[in-house]
């Protein structure tokens, strides 16, 4: 796939999965590509773990309380490693965002369908410490996201996006809002 | 180019460019790669500046004292309107810089080198509001991001990344820091 074609092709799919399995060789590919993107002082805050346990899909699920990531047989776990790395600013969140966006596309080009579950761990620090001890992730590191990776059922329902011209202009800001 | 092609060849260039434009066409592609990008809620509070114009791409490269980019032919100037959207969160950071890795992988894809700058903007409030005041960015939008785009006069130095083993795991948290 062009890479403009995983970008057209992306989206957030909310569905449930076919059961067709994961292979370790495409989970390493989407792993390698998150861990591609560029990272604030490249202090490569991110770190990846490919899941493919469906005891571990079927736990992370229930602490989501979803029953359509239960389906997935894989995903990927992002967890995030704040440090400052210029003038005390942390860039961890950037870091991590450019890292998903990469395994969101990997995942497309090698036919997974996937979505970003982040607030949904984050806002709740009970989800985000069972998480923790799920995966053995010591303090001092986040668990931030949890990306279910699989055939999608059917095709899911885009996002709707605002026009180009609402959102993109040249040499001066032309939005009103 | 694959999409894997891309994410491979992807890297900060911070050398100076040749005197090739870029095209509005070419631009406009970036653009849309960026505006592509998934956000939280899909609440798309990225917006996007491409820059042709070389009298604001000198004064933006005064503003950041950089020699380097003066010589962009082109740019890209990233704008996040910050608002909560899951549980008084705002996920903005996040919009902007999965938008950011789609305008970077876009610029590679069509030849070109870029660099996120963003901490040397958003570190320095003068440096921001001067941008702001530049573009005509209005009070509570704020410029976060610098890309500037263009055909590398040579190869850079390409960041070095740690080895997978230690940044990605299968189903458990296994890094030793």
């Amino acid at each position: 796939m062009t890479l403009f074609e995983a970008i057209k092709e992306r989206y957030s799919y909310r569905g449930e999965f076919k059961p067709n399995p994961v292979s370790r060789e495409d989970l390493t590919k989407i792993l390698e590509a998150g861990l591609a993107a560029p990272s604030g002082g490249n202090a490569q805050t991110t770190y990846l773990i490919g899941v493919d346990d469906p005891e571990l899909i079927k736990s992370m699920s229930a602490i989501l309380n979803k029953t359509s990531t239960v389906t997935a047989p894989a995903a990927v776990v992002v967890i995030s490693h704040p440090k400052p790395v210029y003038k005390d600013m942390c860039f961890n969140i950037q870091d991590y965002s450019a890292a998903i966006e990469n395994v969101l596309l990997a995942a497309v080009d090698l036919g997974y369908a996937s979505c970003w579950i982040e607030g949904e761990i984050t806002a709740d620090p009970v989800r985000q410490k069972a998480y923790a001890e799920l995966l053995g992730v010591p303090e001092g590191f986040n668990v931030v996201c949890f990306l279910p990776i699989g055939v999608p059922v059917s095709e899911g329902k885009r996002a709707v996006h605002r026009p180009f011209e609402e959102r993109a202009s040249f040499n001066r800001f032309t939005f009103t809002i």
